[in-house]
C-alpha cells in the first residue's frame, strides 16, 4: 500500500467484544447491564423524532451539561459530552499526546488504552498493579515524553479499585494529567468525582452505556477543570453527539431512582455470583464494577468459554501477557446468572 | 497550562455555523434540508427504541452497508460508515497524516480540512481555484511529505463541481489519497463514485445530513478500495454509530424515491433563488448544492447578514482571506426563500 503511517500499518487494531447479531445468546461479554434503560428514555426520544432530525444537534449538548451538573454538583462548564467515552478517550489522547510522547497506563487493563496511543504513533508505559490491587508509587513518578496516563476505576478485567485518596497522591506528584475512567462507577463504593475541584490534572470520565443501559445509544462525558475543556473542544468533532442521544441521555441521568434501583439488583447478583463461582472451585476477584473476573485451577478458561459459547452463553475470554487468563463475566439478571451456573456446575 | 500539544494550544478550533436552540429564525445557514425525513426513519427509530438500547450496536454497521452497497452497486466491503462524515475525514486523517507531513485541499474551501490537519501537527498546502472553477495543474503534483489531498466536490461555499473526468486525472498523477468530499453530491449532476473501482487512491465520502435530512441523526459513509478500508477500521472507534442511527440512515437511503423527490424540489428553488438574487443585484456562482454564494456589488454581505439575522433570517457570512467575502444562503423551501427575497429587496 504505502499510503498510510507506518505506525498504523503495523497495528493489529482492537477487536471489541463479541456482538452476535443473530440468534439468541445470554449476553455475558460486554458488561452491557441486562436491564431496560429508564421509561423516560424512550420517550424523551421520541419528542425529538417528533420535532424531526433535519437540524444539527446542539454541539455542546447543553441540555445534558445543565442536568448532569446539577446532580453531580459541578459546573456545566466542567463537563463535556461525547460519542461514548471512546470518543472522549480518543479525543484526551489526541489532545495531549503527540508522536513518540508517552501514555501511561496500569496493567491488566482496558485494551483499548494501547491502542490510542499507538494511532497517535506514541509509546505506553505499563505499570503492574501491586497483589492488593493497589499501584505501586511509580505510577506517579515524572519520565521524558510523559503526557498523560490512564487509569480504569473500578479497572477491567480485575472490578478492583484504587481509593480516591490514592488517586489524589497520585495526581499531585504527577506531571501531566491523569485520567480517571469510570466507566463502572456506578457499581463502586467510592469514585474521584470531588478530586477535580481540587487537581487541575485529574480528568473524570463516565459512561452511559453500563449502568444507564444505554450501550446502543452511545453517550458518556468527562468532568475537569474548564482550562482543560478549552483543549479538548479544539479536537472534538462538532456534531459529536446527535439529537436523539443527548434527549436519551438526558432523561437517562435525569431519573436517579432508576439509577439506585438497578445499581442494587446488579450488586447484589454479583454478590451471589461470587460467592457461588467459589463454591465451583473459582478463584474470584471481589468487584467493584458490573463483572467479575474469574479463574478455576483445573479447569483451561478457553475452554470454558468455549463450552459456554457452544450452549448460546457469551463470556469474555482474555489471556494476558506477563498475567494471567481468565473468564470476564458481566452480571446479568439471576435468571440469566441461574443459568450459567447450572451449565458450570456441569463442567468443573 | 503545558500540558498539551503545542499545534493543539495555538489552534483556534473550528466553529461551527450557528445553531441556535431557542427562538424562531428561518435557518439558510448550516446546509440542513427544510424538508422531514422520509417517513421510514422514523419507523425504523421506533423498531430500535422496542427492542432496547441496552447493547451495543453492530460496530460495523452492517444493516446499511448492504442496503447502500445494493443502491450505489458497489461491494458492501467498499463501505465503512461513520459518526457522520466528519467522523470520517477524521479517520482519514489520522490514519495518513503524521507530524509535519502534508494535507492538500482547494481554496476556498471546506475550513474543517485545516482544523483536521492542525491536531494532526501537519501542515496544509492550499491550491487557489481557476477562475472556471476547475483546478490548477499543480493541485496533483507530488510534493515532499504530501499525504492526502480533500477535495470537496461540490465545493462549499461556492457550490461548484470539478468534473469526474478532471478528477480521475489527478487521481491518476497523485502520489496519495484523494477524497472526494461528496456531501452535497445528491443536487448535483455528476458523481466520483464510479472512479473508486478504477483508482486505488480514490475515497469518496458521503453524508445522510444534507440530501437525507438526517443532520441531528450524524450518519456518514465512505467508499474505498477494501485495502484502505482495513487501515481506517484501525483508527475507527469500535462503536462510533449508534443503533438509532444505523437503523435510520438504512430506512432513509432505501427510500430513493423520497430522495429523487425531494432533490428535485430543492433544485428548483436553487434555481429560482439564483435567478431572482441576480435581479437584485446579486453576484450568484451557479451552485450544484443545495446552497448558493452571494455577493453584492453596494451592500456589504457582512451588514447585510447582520439585518437579516435580526428580522430573523440567519444566513452564513463568510470572510477568505486572499479571495472574497459573501452569503452562502442555503436552499430553503418556497415560503422560506420567499421571505429572505422579500428582506432583501427591501435591502439592496
Amino acid at each position: 500500500m504505502g499510503f498510510f503511517r507506518s505506525n498504523i500499518e503495523a497495528m493489529d487494531g482492537y477487536t471489541p467484544g463479541e456482538q452476535p447479531q443473530h440468534g439468541k445468546f445470554i449476553k455475558l461479554n460486554t458488561n452491557e447491564n441486562p436491564y431496560p434503560p429508564s421509561r423516560e428514555v424512550t420517550r424523551a426520544i421520541q419528542a425529538v423524532l417528533e420535532q424531526g432530525l433535519g437540524r444539527y444537534p446542539d454541539s455542546m449538548a447543553t441540555a445534558f451539561r445543565l442536568r448532569a451538573a446539577d446532580i453531580l454538583q459541578v459546573s456545566p462548564d466542567c463537563i463535556l459530552c461525547g460519542n461514548g467515552s471512546d470518543d472522549l478517550l480518543t479525543i484526551i489522547t489526541r489532545a495531549l499526546v503527540g508522536e513518540g510522547e508517552r501514555l501511561r497506563l496500569p496493567y491488566p487493563s482496558y485494551v483499548l488504552y494501547k491502542t490510542l496511543a499507538n494511532i497517535q504513533g506514541a509509546e505506553t508505559e505499563e505499570i503492574g498493579f501491586q497483589s492488593d490491587w493497589t499501584l505501586p508509587p511509580q505510577f506517579a513518578d515524572a519520565s521524558p515524553g510523559l503526557k498523560l496516563a490512564f487509569l480504569p476505576n473500578p479497572n477491567s478485567p480485575t472490578g478492583t479499585l484504587v481509593s480516591p485518596t490514592q488517586v489524589a497522591a497520585m495526581a499531585e506528584r504527577m506531571p501531566c494529567p491523569l485520567v480517571a475512567d469510570e466507566a463502572y462507577v456506578d457499581f463502586a463504593e467510592q469514585s474521584c468525582l470531588g478530586l477535580v475541584a481540587r487537581h487541575d490534572n485529574v480528568i473524570v470520565l463516565r459512561t452511559m452505556s453500563k449502568s444507564y443501559s444505554l450501550a446502543g445509544l452511545r453517550f458518556g462525558y468527562l468532568v475537569a477543570q474548564p482550562s482543560l475543556i478549552a483543549q479538548f473542544l479544539k479536537v472534538k468533532d462538532s456534531y459529536n453527539c446527535d439529537a436523539l442521544s443527548i434527549a436519551g441521555a438526558t432523561a437517562a441521568i435525569n431519573d436517579q431512582t432508576w439509577l439506585a434501583e438497578t445499581t442494587v439488583k446488579i450488586k447484589a447478583t454479583r454478590t451471589r455470583l461470587t460467592r457461588e463461582l467459589a463454591a465451583l472451585g473459582f478463584d474470584v476477584i471481589d468487584s467493584q464494577a458490573n463483572f467479575v473476573w474469574a479463574e478455576h485451577s483445573r479447569r483451561s478458561p478457553r475452554e470454558l468459554y468455549e463450552e459456554l459459547k457452544a450452549s448460546r452463553v457469551l463470556v469474555r475470554y482474555m489471556k494476558y501477557a506477563r498475567w494471567r487468563e481468565g473468564l470476564r463475566i458481566s452480571i446479568g439478571t439471576d435468571q440469566q446468572i441461574d443459568a450459567l451456573l447450572t451449565l458450570l456446575k456441569t463442567m468443573v
